[in-house]
């Protein structure tokens, strides 16, 4: 797909930065058969009617998925985690990513998902800003060892349908749902699991609606836990609501039919405005998967543009910090809506701060895992440099746009213009880059041979007769 | 207290049915010490300090709930959970009150929050129509059960103090909260659930804040789940989650600092108005439990002056549901926002059915369990009366009052007004009341002499050193 079909894809225009689909007013008519709708096409859909575009895009989802779950997993926000809740796991059925621990899949998933979102380095949803693999694909990994064989194509499967319901009931109530404070990864993420466990149960499509039904009732996730460990634990706890959702629906626990559409459902209550469209508009022909990005910087999204525009200007200039008496930054209004912590004191703090990274990114020429640590957020240098940068919000500016502008102590002007940052729809991540990514995260955490099996295993899903193999060669053993 | 004192202290006054506290435009400058001085004062708490009256309700408040709890235990939704989640549990800490099971505390306290709400015969906060000690109880009962010993005077005051922070901060968004169709009882119980196992973990003040901040990212239940078996899941999935964020923030588990009042904290999210007030306003010297009431009939509380004036109907006039041309009820505008089903196709749908409701009483004279079955919804007179029901709104009429007009087929007209419902502030459930309502519920699940043993064991709580004999006189052995 070249990059004007992807822009019209997404809804993009050239004309406006980020253009937000008409929004219904609240006392519109609603499609009462909405969730009926979704819910029987996950039913119905067949794996073999996957485009091999879409299963391309799909198997990428999953190997930048296992990169940042894999590198995530030593961090103390796992840690902490697992000493609350792993003494009250259920059987040992499930891996947790690049741990010894093997914890009943519940835990499991919220645990996966934890270590996926935690380093800020997995997939965006460009629409909506939804990071959906690490709410869905805890789960459906988990239930793949509990329940053996589901195999790597009915796998795939899985995640493509779960990341078309998540993103897709997402698109329904943005931007009004992310702009009142929601963590939509998770608040929508929870209906990506629900689906893609339910599919894998092969649920009838009343009980996929009531999971449905029970994920509604459990949304998690508010900006303002950005920068604490409460963020990553947002879409951890999705995937373990989704799971949980499913299972109880596939036993008959009952729910409300119409969870989405009616008048106390969840597009109602959880948004000011919607648009329900969004949900069934060119269902099993279009798929939101399609359109996943994945992250070259270990940071909130917003901030890549202008990480990508600092790094070029120090490989290009070489500046000493000293060197710098101001650094201007024009930027899309949500970047300091999500990440204008100005005096961040940790490394989850960091990648909420565009200053953070502004400065660090002209000093280390980098804006990786080791870029945002506690060490690096509380930096002598970072700090000076930090204190420099200035922003300006222009909504004239796209999301995946910057223009920056550095003065020299010698009065010389430096600017940099980033039209789409590294990592946007226009200039993605390549394969060599996903796997190059994986590498870096990977390697320090489990053996060489180990990482390079693990990336194999996530590239040819679709050959695997059993997922649990996957999950098994992700362990530390 | 008396009448009059009651109200006031609801913040009732004579002139309007139901008083709304003022509430804040969103604009207005928050406390930005909300949540800390919250914590604060979980933390620095004394139980010494709590009034006898205080006391007193608090032991009430558990009477009533192991009643329900018991009564709720052989209902099919919690059957139904059990055995879709049950094979997830971890070590058998802790019972699951009227059955024989043993799960961890975190699924225990997800079971014994289903049955205690399932039959709608719990407590009730009329100012927030918070149902809090479902939400409360079984989170500290598990706890009680791992950690032993806690003392009942300990496990009444974390009860006292749970309740407290789960009705202050759902008063801080009452009515807008309620209105936009929240479930508030799991949305503003997981706090009581976070703040009471906090304070039995003896968190410090920053961790509490924590848990706080973990509870807000959780927010579990809509109204739409009413009539469903997601219903009473709502507030056994607040306790569990409550118990989930305060075992995490015992351990660093980190989260905001000001969950509450952020500009994208939950006050804030999840209500378009509020009065942050209500959360500190003569904190430690007034106590929200002060003022539970407890429920005479099964089924939704809005609907309880309809069946207090159809029995007396029925009893004053033994009329034959034949006789009975049309039944008019002039009601409250939430009773059909929360009851309006015309047609309940199940007995969970028809405890919100005010059609149903005043049918069964009429016909019936009673209230309880046996009148809100499946069989009882399908009753071919049932059926045949309820469609001769019905209901006019009127802002003049309280909440727990009702104006009923029935017309008879000979053309008699029999009027009823129920200026106080039985079981509101103004005509409280007596302890005699309570007893009686224990045994209706409980016997048949447990063997008699065991039903006695474990009300004297509520009743006496503060005599006990060790809480956890309480949660075992509750499981069938």
């Amino acid at each position: 797909m070249d990059t004007i079909d992807r822009r019209r894809f997404l809804g993009m225009s050239a004309a406006l930065p980020f253009v937000r689909a008409p929004m219904q007013a609240a006392n519109v008519q609603a499609d009462t058969d909405l969730t009926r709708t979704l819910a029987a096409h996950v039913v119905s859909a067949r794996s073999g009617d996957l485009p091999a575009a879409v299963r391309k895009e799909a198997r990428r989802t999953l190997v930048n998925w296992m990169a940042c779950a894999v590198g995530g997993s030593p961090h103390p926000t796992l840690t902490v985690a697992l000493s609350a809740l792993g003494p009250f796991s259920g059987p040992a059925q499930a891996t947790v990513v690049g741990r010894k621990e093997r914890l009943d899949i519940l835990h499991a998933s919220l645990m996966n998902g934890i270590s996926s979102h935690v380093l800020d380095f997995d997939d965006t949803h460009p629409p909506t800003i939804i990071h959906a693999s690490s709410a869905i694909v805890p789960a459906i990994l988990a239930l793949a060892e509990q329940r053996p064989p589901i195999s790597g194509s009915d796998f795939l499967q899985a995640l493509v349908l779960g990341v078309d319901v998540a993103c897709r009931i997402g698109k329904s109530v943005y931007p009004a749902h992310y702009d009142a404070g929601w963590h939509i990864t998770g608040t929508a993420g929870v209906f990506g699991a629900a689906a893609a466990v339910g599919k894998l149960l092969s649920l009838p499509a009343e009980q996929m609606v009531w999971a449905l039904g029970l994920a509604a009732a459990q949304p998690v996730g508010l900006q303002e836990m950005f920068g604490t460990m409460t963020k990553s634990f947002h879409p951890g706890r999705a995937a373990q609501n989704g799971l949980t959702s499913a299972l109880l629906a596939s036993k008959g626990f009952t729910s409300s039919n119409q969870p989405l559409e009616a008048r106390f459902g969840w597009t109602r209550v959880l948004a000011s405005r919607r648009n329900e469209a969004a949900i069934t508009d060119d269902l099993g022909t279009r798929y939101e998967i399609s359109i996943n990005t994945y992250k070259p910087f270990a940071c909130g999204v917003v901030i890549h543009p202008t990480i990508d525009g600092c790094i070029q200007i120090r490989n290009e200039h070489r500046l000493q910090p000293s060197a710098i008496a101001r650094v201007e930054l024009r930027v899309h209004p949500l970047v300091l809506q999500l990440t204008g912590k100005k005096a961040p004191q940790s490394g989850l703090e960091s990648k909420f701060s565009v200053y953070h990274a502004a400065a660090v990114a002209l000093i280390q020429g980098a804006g990786g895992v080791a870029q945002f640590t506690d060490q690096a957020a509380r930096d002598a240098s970072v700090v000076s440099l930090r204190e420099k940068v200035v922003t300006e919000v222009d909504p004239a500016i796209h999301e995946d746009e910057v223009r920056i502008l550095v003065t020299t102590t010698d009065g010389r002007r430096i600017d940099k213009h980033v039209e789409h940052a590294l990592g946007s729809v226009e200039r993605p991540m390549s394969d060599a880059d996903l796997e190059r990514k994986f590498a870096a995260l990977a390697e320090g955490v489990l053996p060489s041979a180990q990482v390079r099996r693990l990336t194999e295993l996530c590239w040819t899903i679709e050959d695997l007769r059993d997922v649990s193999d996957l999950a098994r060669a992700a362990a530390i053993t």
